[in-house]
């Protein structure tokens, strides 16, 4: 395939893509197929000579397609807020096209330098502490990872490396095994299964803490295990906050967790992967108080804020802390700045070596919608939906109700009006209202 | 940018892509830029408001493109063969197009599928034996990993858990951690650094084994520190052998160090991150035996195999291997499937969770070039290069040679004719030959 032919195919494509979505409704959400479905389909081995793109384009609607869970279908309401928008989806392509990877500043500095500015671009909108920056010449800073699942482990792995060495600088008689074998990482019992798998890889034993009435985690809770735990001669190394929860967005109390583990020189992680996004809204920014506390923040982008898989942001305080618990540092991957201090090789940063130019889709998503716009994406559902209850109230006619907007916001004003309002009124009409929400929440 | 705009920009991007490598060749190879170029050029923050796609673009081109290091660029001849191809990139446009994620069978069936079905085909274009690849009901198959130094640590991991259970259970009294303490995994002095790497994250000592003087590692090497280390009371649980190190593409003698690790119990993972892709000729295949007393073997085909990144395929003879060392399994990824024996869920096999769908790249490159054209792909260079040698072998008529084809390759035919032909004129020509070969070399 010639240049040529790749501008051909390539309009092809797109024209396929734009098809796609004009036509997602129709295509059922989830597929009907059996496993093993596949494989009957296509030949035992690659063909030997080539075929062409009408031919593999066809086989894809045909054999692929059936396959297909359509994560962009308006029915899809499983695991997690679809990723992806067209601004994203054009910046892959130029990526993919450029083809540039990134794993040190001179393997191409547009991409390690692109990231560090857009993940400042980013900790600037959630409003995270000045420390998780990077500026000019900060301790701090962000990185894409390809998933939440890494940046756990990798800010674990972290915190390992670093009370390895507090307690053997206090204690020199030990080895790095005897103090590996009594750390002990702490997480809520509602969080995602990657911290249990964090734990695993880095061989350190993960506990899971009690989780309240509202699948919260309280600092009491916290504190009684880590009593228990130091008596019985285990070392408390990393606590894993989350910020809404997998099963029903339940958000640990970062206020009271906070300055306990700073206390007790615990890293506190705090795992958003989901719920982050929300917090460029700054009606929502209150639920990421108590952030100030922690060593590391994630949250995926590739989530919940229009950007393409695979884009999950972390921060962290003190980037002296990833970087020496991974650096390893062969001469072919040396380059004359790296001892500089000005330079980020983000190859120390992360488990792979080698990524492509992520930072690329934040830019173009960033500019193209900006702050305002990806704002208006978050508040979006909320407000349809608000409009749409009003609307089914005022039609049903037994209360009625104004609307206002507080800033962004459609809100149902309830005002307690007539001089003869009884208590039992307005519980008619909460009850009303719930019952108009649920039915119209059934419709969704 | 609703789905019209999303159409007309796409084709603009392509338009841009195919004029990239149209002028690609003008470029700089590496960027003119001091670290921290980028920051002035750029706003401190993202805006509010959105901007337009124009604008975008002409800053890609304006901020971005001087500080990219051109990896497709025909001058680039740093760190490893470059990845990608059109069929590849239109793949890859697709998949981001459709936009589904693969961490479950159920979370895009075809994903998956498709993905066990690509590593069988890549398989058999290598002739690894029929253990490493899933078939219809084998024990063994394939995963896509985003790099090389996530194999190497997924499979270092395995190890670690399936020698801590075997320790173990002959031994009850041992923790874990005891055990953990005594573990050493080894590699060649001219391995990578992502196994030295793998080593500080699965927290187990990682030795190094001194190569010879071809830089490649032999039995008796690896027999001599094993019986050290044993003589010490550690366990040695692991190798990974490299075939085509980083510095000079030396291959560690497998047929040697496989019996040994087999009668030691001891995994064998064999990382041919960058040669691998030359193992589909049958007459570079031979630098392949011995994987057949390997545990599990990785190449990137993002590298020599002309699909982009991310894309680093890795088999294992036992995938209850890998995903015993691995498997959390909360309800909210569970599927009715799961159990039934007939399913694969790649977040069993990997670090990450989420992940795009990666095989559709390596079914189009597959299909659109064929197991021919691929092969015609890594013989290129060497074909060019030996037609080249032998015009300026010819021009320079001090000896004369006459070429022929050994199946696909371009062979320079050295054939003592003459009756007069002594040594000295064989050692004569020799020299002369290597002389014009450097010169030739140096030109490219």
């Amino acid at each position: 395939m010639d240049i040529t032919e790749f501008q051909k195919r390539g309009k092809e494509m797109v024209d396929y893509i734009a098809d796609y979505f004009k036509q997602l409704e129709k295509r059922p959400v989830y597929p009907d197929v059996e496993p093993g479905y596949l494989r009957p389909l296509i030949p035992d081995s690659a063909p030997q000579e080539p075929e062409n793109f009408e031919d593999v384009l066809k086989d894809f609607e045909r054999i692929i397609m059936p396959g297909v869970t359509h994560w962009h279908s308006p029915y899809f309401f499983a695991y997690f807020p679809t990723v992806g928008s067209f601004p994203a989806l054009l910046a892959d392509i130029l990526s993919g096209g450029i083809g540039c990877l990134s794993f040190s500043w001179a393997a191409s500095p547009a991409c390690t330098e692109l990231e560090t500015v857009m993940l400042d671009w980013l900790g600037k909108m959630l409003n995270l502490p000045e420390e998780f920056l990077a500026g000019r010449d900060g301790e701090g800073g962000g990185v894409i990872q390809g998933s939440a699942s890494e940046a756990t482990l990798v800010t674990l792995l972290a915190a390992r490396t670093k009370m390895i060495r507090r307690v053997q600088s206090e204690n020199p008689e030990l080895t790095e095994a005897d103090v590996m074998s009594r750390l002990v990482a702490y997480a809520s019992d509602q969080a995602h299964s990657s911290v249990e798998k964090a734990g695993s890889i880095g061989g350190v034993k993960i506990k899971t803490i009690p989780s309240n009435d509202k699948f919260a985690v309280c600092g009491s809770a916290l504190k009684k295990v880590l009593h228990e735990d130091r008596a019985a001669g285990l070392i408390p190394f990393f606590f894993c906050a989350t910020l809404g929860t997998t099963p029903c967005c339940s958000f640990d109390r970062l206020l009271e967790l906070g300055p306990i583990c700073n206390k007790e020189n615990i890293w506190m992680h705090v795992d958003a992967a989901y719920a982050g996004s929300a917090f460029i809204c700054p009606e929502f920014r209150y639920l990421l108080n108590g952030v100030e506390f922690a060593d590391s923040f994630n949250f995926n982008p590739h989530k919940w804020l229009l950007i393409n898989a695979e884009c999950s942001a972390l921060w962290v305080k003190k980037r002296s802390d990833l970087t020496s618990a991974f650096k390893v540092d062969p001469l072919y991957l040396q380059h004359c700045h790296q001892e500089s201090g000005l330079v980020t090789d983000y190859r120390h940063w992360q488990i792979p070596l080698t990524r492509r130019f992520r930072s690329l889709k934040m830019w173009f998503v960033f500019r193209m919608y900006g702050i305002k716009g990806l704002q208006e994406h978050i508040r979006k559902a909320s407000n349809q939906l608000n409009e749409a209850l009003l609307k089914s109230i005022n039609e049903a006619r037994k209360i009625h109700l104004v609307p206002c907007h507080l800033r962004e916001k459609f809100v149902l004003r309830f005002a307690i009006c007539s001089r003869t309002v009884e208590s039992v009124h307005v519980q008619f009409a909460w009850k009303h209202i719930s019952k108009l929400a649920t039915d119209l929440l059934k419709e969704c």
